[in-house]
């Protein structure tokens, strides 16, 4: 049996749910993942801890971990000090959230296509959803298209004919399609953190945006929800 | 007499000639700049402090410093540890240098499209030039023009009708013609740094491209060149 090199492929992997299951998803495909972690100024750290547990139990090949200070520009709840709001009915969460962070996946993508660059590599994966996360403009089809032609314009690798390519496998998927995607691939979701703001002891709060979102995926897609959450609150069903 | 406010501008500032002339022209255009110098892994130190001599001495209303580990990727002299080339002459700088950093015009962009987008701007200056540089191919005009498209498509403001611009006013500019631009508009080049390999005193080499290009346009300009050489460097002319 011989043995021939897979396609490289750069994964953004938050350690969240949705970019966890993209991570199983590439690697799935045949790609050889390199999964990178940024960090922008995030409120909490478990996000990256979650994100080194995935990489290293999905097996992806490298797992490397960038650091920028968005929070320098302060303009959203995830980096800076206003509050997260909590129990908010699905229709107000699809205005843009106050969790919005400016621009952010034009900054993912961008130091993903550095490392792509130099990986030789074309592919890259991006977990958005365009149906739980409608009210974020760098969540939709035609975002990532542009995304696209910028990178085939603006890299070495671009001007020389290479197309690239922006996977977004979960785009049109609702939260309950992507767990049982997830599931089927093998996914273990208790390695993962989705919580904008969890307790000191890093157990979710049940309550904001993204835990309501995870919590409502879990029941309609009849899973047991791994997610440790804080005692004090009803999970409900 | 009535103060109106002025528009805000993010200004992408190394430290060199070609951004400190940009901020300049930014100032100058009645422009309040707000300046962004990006930390990304740059070999040498120098380039920070000359952008804050810069930013103070053209009296930008904020500099903003962002770190960004680039070098985690490799694929570049100025991040890695290759040799930087020497003596090149001007034909052999049209190919794409080995000093390009992999997508750093769409990181620098994105970065400061994340900064605009929390100060309520639109408005981006970089100080590209499709003469000196028309080996990278994030100098383009038409990787400009791609850029500016992913910003409407991306941010909260673009979705709400905001239309972004990237001003490149150096693009089409030899180095000789930006000089007399910026000693027109007062700019002390003195306190700007170009070179890829300066010595332990900061003091630039004379030879590497970025040098040969800034000695060769105070030389076209009829200008006297206040850069700080190595004493061991034949300045020429």
């Amino acid at each position: 049996m011989t043995h021939h090199a897979r396609r490289r492929a750069v994964v953004l992997l938050s350690g969240g749910l949705d970019s966890t299951t993209t991570l199983a998803i590439a690697i799935a495909s045949g790609y050889e993942a390199h999964a990178l972690t940024v960090r922008y100024g995030q409120r909490h750290a478990g996000e990256i801890e979650a994100a080194r547990r995935v990489a290293a139990d999905l097996r992806a090949v490298e797992h490397a971990e960038v650091s920028v200070d968005l929070g320098r520009f302060g303009g959203s709840a995830l980096t800076a000090d206003l509050p997260v709001p909590k129990d908010r009915e699905p229709a107000a969460m699809s205005d843009i959230p106050v969790t919005y962070v400016p621009a952010r996946n034009t900054v993912l993508l961008s130091l993903a296509l550095a490392w792509a660059e130099t990986l030789q590599a074309t592919d890259l994966f991006i977990g958005v959803n365009a149906v739980d996360y409608s009210g974020y403009p760098d969540c939709r089809p035609g975002f990532l298209a542009a995304f696209e032609r910028l990178a085939g314009l603006g890299t070495k690798a671009g001007v020389e004919g290479a197309t690239f390519r922006v996977h977004a496998p979960l785009l049109h998927l609702s939260k309950a399609d992507i767990i049982r995607r997830g599931i089927e691939l093998g996914v273990d979701y208790a390695l993962t953190t989705s919580c904008y703001d969890p307790d000191a002891e890093g157990r979710a709060c049940g309550r904001c945006d993204a835990c309501l979102l995870r919590r409502r995926g879990f029941a309609e897609a009849g899973v047991p929800d791994p997610t440790a959450y804080n005692p004090g609150v009803s999970t409900g069903s």
